[in-house]
This record gives C-alpha cells, sequence and structure tokens, in this order.
C-alpha cells in the first residue's frame, strides 16, 4: 500500500497518528497517510516564521520560476495526478483530468501575477497641508498564513491558497481535507524540489485539536478557508485578530428566459448540475424557467438527467459515481424525501443506491424545502417556472446564499436587469452558475463568504498596503 | 460697439488689424475684436516658455482652486455668456445655455483631475538582470501647446484645450475660430483673475500667417486641433516633432433594430439630426432602420422634423435657426441638389433661404453621394432601411469616418455584434451618435481623428511619462 | 441652554434619556442632547433598510451635489462648527478650525470620488474553457453599515464614516462620542437640506446597550468603528458575519537620522506630540534620535515643549488645553509616574494641574514601561538615542501597533531601508507620524486596525465586487 | 553557403534580387539572402489585410500559446541563435547570448500581456445629461502596421515590434536592417510553425524604394521605426495619416554625485559605455562626476577602460570586437579628432584600426563637440566633472536628445532634484543610463523619439480605444 509522509516544516515526516485513506467506490483502503499533532503544527509554525523575511524578500524572478516550474510539472505528470484524485474522491477522471489542467493554470498565472503585485502613486498636496509632498503605496505580503482545503476539489482549491500565497511572499500552512489529502501531498513532493524556501510551505493533514489551532492561533495573520458555511462563519467568530477569508457554499440559481437558446441552457445546465455528483459550491441547485418555455425545457433536460452513465469513477466515459461517504448521500435522500413529503415531484432519479444517490431532477417545490433553501451539495437540482423576469430575479435572490447564479437571455433589458439586481457574487450570462476559470474573481456574499478568490484578488487578500509620504522640498 | 480685446502674454491687448464681429441671423455687425499678428504670437510663446517651469510646479491644491474658480464663474454668469455665444455663432439659446453648463463643467472635471494625475509602480526584476531594482513612472507636462478651436462650439470645445492644459501643467497658445472670438475671449477675462500665473495661457484670434506659425513652429510640443478633416491632416504633415491631436468630423450613422423603442429613436435622432442646423462633429447624418420598422419610423420622424420651430437664436423656443454664413448654406444646398440630381428623395425641407437652410430629410440615397460620403455639417438627415442587423453594420461601416455611432436595439446579440464590429471611437446604445458628455473618452478613428479627448484622456495627451528605475541594492 | 435633538431616520427627535454636554475646560454643562434607545435606533435600522435601494441608484450626479453642499455648508459656517467643537472637546480653537476645513474638505473628496467609483474589464478567454466569454466587475454598495466615531476628532473622524457611505450608496447609523456629540447633530442639520433620503443617515448618541446592537445585528453588513485598540478588538470578536472596519490607536515613532535637518524635525515633532495634547491617534509619542544629533534635539525640542502656551481652548493663541475629562489626566499622570520610578528622566513638564497635564518629554525610558509600549493618548514624547539606522528601525518596530511612523533623513540608502523593513501602516518622509491628509489611505497593522480609510480606500470597504461574465457566441 | 529565405504573406520565399551577408570581423560573405521588391510586398500586404480579422478575434489562449512556443523555441535554440547574430553583427557573443535571452523574455512578457488587454469602466452620469447611462471602454488593434528595425540589436529590437503586435492581434511587416537580416529570418522559421495565421507576419529585407512604401502607404495604420533620429524625423513627416512610433538615439548622460560608491559606478559605466562598442542607443556617452571624486573615478575608470579585451566576437572572452562597417568607424574617428583637434583630452584609446576602433575615453570637451552633441554611436565616452547637482543636471539636460540617464548618488535631495528636473524618458538611479529590461517603458523625449515601447506600452501603442455607452433605463 503506498505510504505519502507529510509535509512540514520543508520535510517530509511521519506522525504517531496514521490515516488511512479510502477509495469511496470501491470502500477499500488503497494507501496511507498521516496526522499532524500539535508538535508538528507548531514545528511548521516556527520554520516559517524564520523564512517569512526571506520569502518577503524573494525576487520575483524566483517566485515566478518557482511557480512555472510547479505548473509545468502538474501538466507533465497530469495522468499520474488525475489517478490519484480519482481514488481518493471518486470523482470521475474527465473531472479529475480537467482539475489537474486547472491546478497546473492556477500556478501558472499565479506566476505571471507575481510579476504585478499592485503599487500606487498618489499626489498628496490637494490641500495647502500637503504641499511639496507626494505618496505611493507598496503592498507586503501580511506575514503566515492558515488555509483550509475542502474534500471537493482536493487539488484545485488547495492550489488557490498556495500559489497566491507564493506569489505575494507568504509563507502558509495547509489543512487539506481528511478524506482527500493525497494528490496535494504528491504536490508537495513537486514543490520540495524547486527553490521554494523550505518552510515556507507546510502541507499537513491534521486531527481537530490541531486545525483549531490553525484558526486560533494569533501568530498567524490571515485564515483563508474553503469549505461549509457552518463552519466557516464560525471559525471567523474565534479567529482574533486575523484577517478572515472565507469560500462557502451556495444554492445557486439559474434562469432562463424566453429569449433563450434552450437546447444550449438544456446542456450547460446538466453539466451544471450533476458533474461530480453536485459536490460543488456552484453547483446548479434551482433552475427557473420561463413559463412559455418550461415543458420544452423540462422533457429536454430531464431526459438527459435519466441517461447519465453511473460507474467506476477511472472509467473515462463515467459521467457520475458515487458520492464522497455515505453520509453526505443520506442527508441528500433525507433532503428529498422531505420535499416529496410535502408535495415536490420527483421528474426523474430520487433513489440512493449505497454511496450512490441517482441524478435527481424535482419540481413543484416551495423555497422553505431544503431542497431549495439549503446547500444540497449533491446530485439534486430543482426546476421551477416563472412569468416576468423581474419575478424570476426576486425568486432567485430569495436565499440565504448569494455566490454565483447564471442568465440564459437575449433580451438586453433582461441583461441589463440581472446585472443591477441579481444578488449574488457573480453573474454568469448565457451559461451556467457553476462556470468559472482560475483567474477571475470568485466569491459570494450574504452567507457564501466573505472575500475574493482568483489569483489576483486572492494575492491582494495576502498582502497589506504600506503608504509612504514623502516630503520633496 | 463692444470691444473685445485679444488675451496676450497675460495682458489685454490691441492690435493693428481690427476683426469685426457679425450675427449671423441678422447680419450685422455687434461687436469689434482683433487680430493677432507675428509680433503678438512671439511675445505670447516667449512668455509662455517663461512661465512653464512655474506650471509644471504648481502646486495641485493651486490647479484645483483656479479651475474650479472658473468653472463657479461661468455657473454664475452663465445668461451672459450663452448671450454672447448666441450672438457671435446663432446657436440657438437653449443650446447655448447647455453648452455653457457644459464648459463649466468641463473646467470642474478637470479640476479634479488635476488632483489625479497619473503614476505607477511596477517591479523591474522579472529577470536576474534586474534584480534589487523596483521602477515607477510619474508623468509631466508636455511643454508649450497650440491649440486651434472652431466655430460651432466656441466655447466648450475650447475650453476642452484649456482646461487640460491648467490641469496638466502645460501652457497654451489658443486659437478660437476668426467668426467666434468673443465668448472665449470674455472667458479670458474671468481666467485672467485667477492665480493662473500670466501668460500660461493667450487667447489670440489670429491672421493666416500667424495661425500656420502654430503648426510649424517647433517650440510648440502639441498641436490640439478641432476642426475640419482637409485642414487637420494637412496640418499634421507639416508639424514637424511636435505631437498633433486631431478632433475631426465625422458622417455618423445610427441602426435602428426592429428590437427597438422606435419612439424614443426618433426622440433622439431629432436632437441628434438637427440641433444647431447640423453644425456638430457627431451629428446624426445616417439613419439605417430595419425594413420591418421603417414605415413607422419615417413617418414618425418625418412630422416631427418638419415641426421644428425656425426663428431668431435668442428666442428660448426656437429649436433652428440660420447657419454660421451663406458658404456653408450654399454648400449644403449643392449636395442636396447633387443627391436628388442622382436619384435621391427629399422626404421634407431641402430648401435654403439666404443663411437658413431647412431641416431636410433624404431616402433613396447612395453611398457615393456627397451627402452621405462626406461631412454635411448642415441640417441634412439620410435615411434608409436594411434587412439584416449584420449588413446594417456593413452599410455603417462604409465610410471613410468613424467617429461615433448609435445603435438602438433589445437585442443582446446585436449589442455584442456591434461593440465587436462597428468600427467608431465610440458607440452609442439607445441614444444618438451625437451623445457626449465631457469626462467620457471622445474621438474619431479613420479620418475622424487622432487621440482621444475628455478630460482625463486629454490630460494624458499632454503628459510625457518619465520611468524612473532605483537601486534598492 | 441650547438644545440639540438627535437624527434618527430623517427626523430630529428627543428621546426619554436626555445627555448632558460639558465644557471640560470650565467644567460647566453648557448644551444638552439625547440617547437613543432599542426603540428609535430599531427606527433608524428600518427607515435606512427600506431606503437602501434609493441609495443604491442614486444617480452620481445626486450623489455629488448632496456631497459638495455639505462641504460648503462647512465651510461657509465653519467659525459657528469651530466654536462648538471647541465647547464641546477642549480643542484649541486653531485646531478645532482645522479639522473644520479638512471635514469640508473630506466631503469634497468624496464628492469626487463617488463619480470614479471603480470597475474592471477583463478576458475570460485564458484557457480553452472560457472562449468567447468576457468579463467585468462592478461594485456594489453593501447595505446598512453601522459606524462608531471617537471624542477626539468629534467631526472630521465623524466625517470618515459619513461622507463615504454617501459617496458609495449606502446607509449608515452613526454613533458619535457620548461626550463629543454636538458638532456633528449640528452637521445633520446642514446634511438634512440636501437631497440625500430621508433616512438613509442616522446620527444617534447611544446607551451601551444599543451600541452594543449596532455591533451584534446581522441586519448591518458592515461595522466601521474608530476608537481603543481594546474596544474594537472585542467588537470584531461578536461582530458575526459583517465585516468590520478598525481604525484603532497606536505608539506611534520617529526617527531623526544624523543626516536629517534637525530644526525642521524639532518643530514637526512639536506640533505632532502636543497638539490636542498628544489625544490623537498618531500622536508622536516614541522619538529616536541618532546619538550624534541627539543633544542638540534634545536641547532645541525640550526649550519649545515648556514654551507651549497653556490656556482657553476658545482662544486663538493657545496651543494646549486641559484633556477631555480627569480620568485620562489620571491615567497619564499614573504612567508618567510609573515610568520616573523605573529610572526613566523627564526632561520637562510631568505634572498634572485636574483636567491640565503639562506638555511631558521623557527621556531614559524602557520599552515595556507604559508610556512606551501603550498607546499613550495623553501630552507625553518619549525620546531616546540609536547608534545605527538599523537599529533605529529595530526599535521603532518594537511594539504592538503599527499605525504610522516618521523619518528625518537625507539618505537615499536609509529612505529604501525604512520604506522596505518599517512595519506600519504609513511612514512619513521627512514630517511626523501624525501627518494626515484626508485622501491618503489611512489605517494601520498589527494590534492599530483592519482595514484603510482616505476617501477611496473607504469607499472600496463599503463596496462588494460583482462579477459579470458575459458570452459573445 | 547559407541560404536564408525571407518571409511573406507565409512563405519563406526567394526574389530576384539576392542579398550577400557579410561578417564584419572576418569581412567575409557568409550567407545569402533576399530583397523583397513591390511585388513581395505587395503580396505581403495583401495577404496581412485579408487575415486581419482572423487576428483581432484570436482567442487569448492561442495568443498566449503562440508567443509562449516562440519563447520557448528561442531558449531552445539560444546558442545557434546567438552565434548567428555574432556572425552578422560582430555583436561579441557574451552579449549576442544576453540578447537571445532577452528576445525570449521579451516573447514570454507579450504572451503575458496579451491576457491582460486593458479595459476600462465608467460611470456616464456625472451631469443630468448621463442619467441612467453607463460606458465602458475596450481597445481594438489598429489594423496593419509596419515594423523597422536597426541592425544594432538585430534580434530583440525586432522582437519588440513582433511580440507586441501579436499579443495585441495586429498583422505586421517588418523590415529588418540589410547588414543583419538573418537571426530574426532564423526566427521566421519558429514562428511559421505555430497557429499564427499565415501572412499575419511578414519579414522582408527591402530595397529602398519598397522600404519607403512602408513609411507612406495609407495601409498601414501605423508606422514602429527603430533607428537614426535623422531617418526617423523624416519619416514622420511623409507618414501620412498612420500612427508613428519613433525610437531614436540619443547621447546619454551619467552623474557620479561625490555620495556614490565609486567603484560600482565605474564598473556599470564600463558596461553601458563599451559594450558592443557603443553602438547602442542607450551608451554612455557623457560622464559628469561630481569634482570631488573625479580623479579617483577617472583614475579607476580610464584604467579598466584600457584592460578591455579585443577579438573576435565569437569568443566568449571577447569584450570588444569590430563596429559594423568602416563608414561607422571613420565617421567615429572624424569626430574624435575634431574633438582633439579643438582641445579635448584623450585619456585612453583613439585610434582606428580598419573597423575597430579602440574603446576611448576622452576629457576637456565643449557641449558643441560633435561626440558631446551628437549620437556618437560608438565606443566613446567623455567624461567631465561639475561642481553643484544642479549644474550637473543642468549640463546633462543640456541636449537635444533625451532618451535615458543615470544618477549614482546616496543623497536623498539629489534624488528628487534628479527625478523632477532631468529631463529623460527614463532615470536611472545608481545604475548606468543603459540600463533596459524588456518590460519597461522605454523611449525618448526630444529629439530621442515618440511614444513608448516594453511590451504594455507597446501593445497600447498598437490599439485603439472604442468606448461603449449604454442606456440602462
Amino acid at each position: 500500500m503506498e505510504q505519502f509522509k507529510i509535509y512540514s516544516a520543508g520535510n517530509f515526516i511521519t506522525t504517531s497518528q496514521s490515516l488511512p485513506v479510502v477509495n469511496p467506490y470501491s470502500g477499500e483502503q488503497f494507501a496511507n497517510t498521516w496526522l499532524a499533532g500539535k508538535s508538528e503544527l507548531e514545528q511548521s509554525i516556527s520554520k516559517a516564521l524564520s523564512v517569512q523575511e526571506q520569502m518577503k524578500n524573494l525576487p520575483i524572478f524566483k517566485r515566478f520560476e518557482i511557480l512555472r516550474t510547479i505548473s509545468e510539472g502538474l501538466t507533465y505528470n497530469r495522468e499520474e495526478f488525475a489517478h490519484l484524485l480519482c481514488m481518493e474522491s471518486a470523482k470521475p477522471l474527465k473531472y479529475a483530468l480537467s482539475e489537474i489542467d486547472r491546478a497546473a493554470q492556477t500556478f501558472l498565472v499565479a506566476a505571471e501575477e507575481s510579476k504585478r503585485l499592485p503599487g500606487e502613486i498618489l499626489s498628496i498636496d490637494w490641500s495647502p497641508a500637503g504641499k511639496g509632498k507626494e505618496g505611493f503605496v507598496k503592498y507586503f505580503p501580511l506575514g503566515l498564513i492558515a488555509g483550509i482545503a475542502p474534500f471537493n476539489f482536493p487539488m484545485n482549491l488547495a492550489v488557490h491558497k498556495i500559489a497566491p500565497a507564493i506569489a505575494s511572499g507568504n509563507c502558509l500552512i495547509l489543512k487539506p481535507a481528511r478524506s482527500t489529502p493525497l494528490s496535494v501531498l504528491k504536490l508537495a513532493q513537486l514543490i520540495d524540489k524547486t527553490e521554494l524556501p523550505k518552510g515556507a510551505l507546510s502541507i499537513l493533514p491534521m486531527d481537530r485539536e490541531s486545525g483549531n489551532q490553525l484558526v486560533i492561533d494569533e501568530r498567524f495573520k490571515m485564515l483563508t478557508f474553503t469549505g461549509s458555511p457552518e463552519v466557516g462563519w464560525k471559525m471567523k467568530s474565534i479567529a482574533g485578530k486575523k484577517k478572515v477569508s472565507l469560500e462557502l457554499g451556495g444554492n445557486a440559481g439559474v434562469i432562463i428566459s424566453d429569449t433563450a437558446d434552450i437546447t444550449k441552457a438544456v446542456d450547460k445546465c446538466l453539466v451544471g448540475g450533476y458533474a461530480y455528483s453536485g459536490q460543488v459550491c456552484i453547483h446548479v441547485q434551482r433552475i427557473f424557467v420561463n413559463k412559455k418555455g418550461f415543458n420544452t425545457f423540462s422533457d429536454e433536460f430531464s431526459a438527459k438527467v435519466a441517461s447519465l452513465r453511473f460507474g467506476n469513477p477511472e472509467n473515462i466515459d463515467t459521467d457520475i459515481s458515487v458520492m464522497i461517504d455515505e453520509e453526505n448521500a443520506k442527508r441528500v435522500e433525507n433532503w428529498v424525501n422531505e420535499a416529496v413529503n410535502q408535495g415536490a415531484k420527483i421528474l426523474t432519479g430520487g433513489k440512493r443506491h449505497g454511496l450512490y444517490f441517482e441524478p435527481t431532477l424535482i419540481t413543484n417545490t416551495k423555497p422553505e424545502m431544503l431542497v431549495c433553501s439549503n446547500e444540497i451539495f449533491g446530485p439534486v437540482v430543482i426546476l421551477n417556472s416563472y412569468t416576468t423576469f423581474e419575478q424570476a430575479v426576486e425568486m432567485l435572490n430569495n436565499s440565504r446564499f448569494g455566490l454565483q447564479s447564471g442568465v440564459f437571455t437575449n433580451s438586453l433589458y433582461e441583461y441589463n436587469y440581472a446585472i443591477q439586481n441579481i444578488e449574488t457574487g457573480g453573474i454568469i450570462i448565457n451559461d451556467a452558475p457553476s462556470f468559472r476559470v482560475d483567474h477571475m474573481p470568485y466569491g459570494g456574499i450574504r452567507d457564501s463568504g466573505l472575500g475574493r478568490e482568483g489569483l489576483k484578488y486572492a494575492i491582494m487578500e495576502m498582502m497589506e498596503p504600506k503608504l509612504i509620504v514623502k516630503n520633496l522640498i
């Protein structure tokens, strides 16, 4: 069985607590790694603090070279990385490959952005008090950062912590999800071969106590967390003085106008709704279709949902596989049952088979049902109709979340209305809300989070402005 | 009869050549000013060169105060300024008042932009050669500038030279049009009362020889010209090493889609087509209507054109008055006759009465007719239909000009297509191409000009970047 | 006795709890106002929520007009405002006048910045996944904001909440300090006369319970607090999901190099150290002088400190007057005594007379003494010498705070070293750390705060980015 | 003998006029290529016009891939490219290698910048006229561009035309220098293998008549020229309506303050003064040393100049080799003789041996001597002393050129004074004026040119802004 050492303070180590890693599809353990405890974490912190000055002063061409080298390494070994990711997460291979490609892109863009850290020049003499002075603003790294990554994109969402930290000259201690720590530990092996100062990055699966330390320890200047809303907001309240960035989930909605191209909308919503069993922060959960096109859309969509291919994630033709664990599959089952009991109607799917939940389409729901109001994080999509566009926007906004949304339309009026009135961090026009490329600003409002990722934006969150005022006289 | 001294090197002076100013509507001289000759120009140049350093070092709060004071002075005396402008140009009073308000806004925005002169910080160490270095860019005034302004917006187009010159710390010698020199000379009286260094600005009506000197003299570092394409491009070829900015004319087109609000389009095109008898660089000259809506548009538009009120420009109800001079009125008459002789059809108007040319609407034209292919600069609009939007864009682009254009549509597809494919400096969606506010970037491509005005943009054209690379080691 | 009604939900009202306002210099009550309780706060919140949409959609020219009108009103009534401020705070008149002028400038700059709310265009097709798409980012107001302002700049630090809130289209409920609520309530009278939607701004002195509600109520989307570190950081931990911006204090340090102009440094440090009895967040608390120039500096500085004129704050010649209350004066006395008991030496001053604490200069201190390590917020300055510049920077950085700092030097090496290594939010070269103009980014690192004020920066903190991705195909 | 076909309209072709290429060091022809005549040029133009639309619409990821592939190709074949460059230009191998590395970097940065083509969002409703409107600015490629490159950096200065043209979506026809066409024709072979649309780039050595056509043909929308001032300014006057960018030469000056590190200054000036025999636009031509340090500097510098190693450029140890041709070597000889005849004193060097001119240091010169006032473009440096820094700046500014300058100082006052008062496009603090990295803005004022290169800046010059105003109501 393969052993993956954890990466602490520049060394690959084992600890006293081993962590078996299970393939959710087969149900069998296929690898082993370790959990960091308090002492490993402490070592990682001390080492990171001691190289922080070196990181801050790393010349740009070095940062660039490090990041580009990692990017190229991922591309070169994409099959191998994708396979491992597939094994630990049950993510179908085609999506796993795409995740590795995106992670390579994330490092590449970070390499480029490291050259373009912002600065600003400003005149100071706007009033006589400023006479003879001019100012400028330079950005400096915050210091040591704690990162916590989720299971659903074990590689790329971790890379969205690692790459901007290196680009901005910060040290980072990253905690991957316990269920999916391997691909990112394999990444550590690539990173370790670059000229990144040893100890600038540690990657540590952790027990609960150590994980908590990441949140409360004041030596961390920032906590960047991707995960569930409940956990995220609680962390914020105990994080002390550090900056907190939260990338949480949502119940993304999409509007299909009567002016839209229905077939295109169906295809985009199909991928957006069921890729990786909907275990995606911006998974298409709620679809609102203009009543004129509702039946057409509903028929076409149901048929395509029903034809999704279930199977072994390692098979390149598999569209959908098992969920991450039984607990989650059961949770989804319960929510669907609650909806049906309260009057909702299943158009296709609806059943659980062990860890597998069928791709499911439901209609006749009410906003307060769990499948609507909460983040389902499973292969379930809700379909309802609307009469006016303004009403559709109101239905979409009727949520405690606000991450991304989609609008399919050819009306300039609806386009403008959507931009002005939809309350989500991102609005995707003529594509699903699940659209993301790695350089775009990404993040939610309301309960969906705090701050933005996307390289340039994540880098900015990891830096502190310093104003210099210079007297010329 | 009122006498307006010219403003040379910080003094109000007379010269040996007097310049009578005639009211085009009454045909009578109502005021007198003077032409600067070679010696007055030389004095203005020398004085300007001697205060250039002082201008460059003028603190921002001084620049701001000077510009804001002028803006407030214009607002305070708007009626008086508008009346004078009306007299010299035959511009209907309502448009004259609006021009003074805009000139006040132009100075106000310049005041604000003077605080925001740009700068840039850049890292230099992208390769080992740059190790230990960082850079920044500051912008400095170019030096002495020559400005030439046209008759059609005697105040605001001159102000678009004056205000950015002051904001950017440059000296300026401005030549107004011979027919309309008064409002801007009255403005000089306002400016002279501020703390602007004496001689930083001269305003000189000129004879041909001195005017030419503005173009060829190498002590000017920039020539900023607003006027006709023929004159402008010729100037560029003899301007030597100086920078040249040209704001020329066009034959602006507008597309009315079948998804548009027809009544709104009619109203916007009416003002865009006939305000100040079409003597406007971005006057609506060519309208392309989707054939589905052509008759509706044509009927509604013709009726409204026919009901425009002719009269004394000093009357607040007057919509249209005489043109600037008989030469131009006759030119328009000839072009219209040429079109009719070649098969075009007049829907309304078409006749000249002395300096007055009736508001005229023509259809059935061919692209090569003078009324289509050249800048008409008169109250004439061409109306034709199209079948597909792509064809409409092709018809609109079929011009040697490219200043501004308009598109009335509610189709997102057409909106995107227009942005990507219409070849003009500005595209106005759901308004006429004659739309302009003074802070927006304004200027044409092709034969319509070189460079952009609009305060921030004009200021940038008047400045030179200076890179500083600093070795930190 | 003058009565100042409080400003709740667009109305000037009284409540059941009156709040007497005392002149600290005379010790007598000279005015009366009221405390808002739970119900007044609730009314203000409800009203604000109901006008939030109107605020978001307020055209820019309206925001501009409102802000500029307030600015002009302050300038027009500056004497009256300064007098009132002087009475409630014991701030010497010359500083009170300057504060009103700055508040007028703060509103003016906010007016200008409202026109320049940022946006961003980005290409999305950096990878094949983004083909045919482009994106842009627009910024929208966060929603309802809670503002808490301190006593030491009762007007201008409140205006740094009010002006950016209006400029960014947000509603605000502001709590002024209990001791100094009057000048800002008088400002409310000015604001009420503008076209600002009624209820968009409430200004409410509050009892402790209501004040706490500002912090914990989730209907507020942001809390912007200026005040003491202890209170600020505690608020952050109970603020829930809302964004928190903290402008706290510090123990600002300044370095006087042997290459500096000593007389200039003395004069700047004198004002920076003793203006408003040091009750200033960026008051000069710690001076580090190169040992070569220490005696010269020390002699010149002591003499000037000793000659500061104590008196009635309403007298234009008064340099220093009483502190805000006896509690604070006694606190300063205790800290100074502690220092002396542990070996520090008083060069001048050191005694308390009721609310008046003499301008005091101390040397031979140790970093752990309260006068060094804590924010003194009183007329006390610490003077010590250093040997090398690197050591001076280390001494300056040896603090849990990091707001602003000053460096007097003519060495390019020291200039570069300072920028790279001093750890404060702002570094003022050749002026005191107490330098601030209102448009510059202002805020601290470490315990000194979170986020930046200064109009453009405060506005950014009050807005949320929204990404729009548009499919062009 | 190696044959290099020229690259016209996507094909490698020969023509009726062959062009022998001579190794200046050996004096022997070592390769052959061809001159394009009118018909080849015409074919290249037609083809380019026909693919312009395709170039404009090339997705960003394609542009990126093309540019990065070229960059990697150059790096992979650097030795081979450097050898060829060395042969055609007599550039010593170490400098030739560095030029290839820089060309690779130029392509890489262009790849990155293609992702970051600028755009702008602006509010339009600053006055009631703009109510309900918002605007944005997108940049579009200008169209067909003519590029003319010089002999002295046959690869990298050509790449500074090619790379930004591709990045910005423009087509380009490039004319290399007749004496050094080979390395860039070899580059064409690399480029041809990428997915760049065929015909988007042509590389054509030309006869005089065809070269002239590049300048006057109105189908070119821009002329970007790097070469001599005389030729450049003349081109501008006959270039018609097209945009003109000129990168010309200068007589770069450097100031050595008494606060400077002399040894460092000597080493930097040695490379800056004599690399590639001073045939560099920003070659160190005039050194001004504070009289306190003059003798030290002069002695140390003379000794190092005298020890430069002459030899075969293909030898890695060679510091200096022959000039490009005898004509230039004789010109330098004449200028030096003129200076000596008028009283200048040679400190070292001064003699010509065929195409080799000795590295030469002269003092006691007068500003009007040709070696001072003109661009020497040879291995000659002028050394003089100054008394005050202000005087040194005046001496440096006393030139009709203004490309780059250097200042060695440790005085903050001098640093500020230099930035504010030196009149050159770039100022290098504590390094020689010959410093350049490829992403920095580069270009001169006065007779030294028009516009800026450096990828981001060159790209901007090759694009045209388009304003879109959108009505939201």
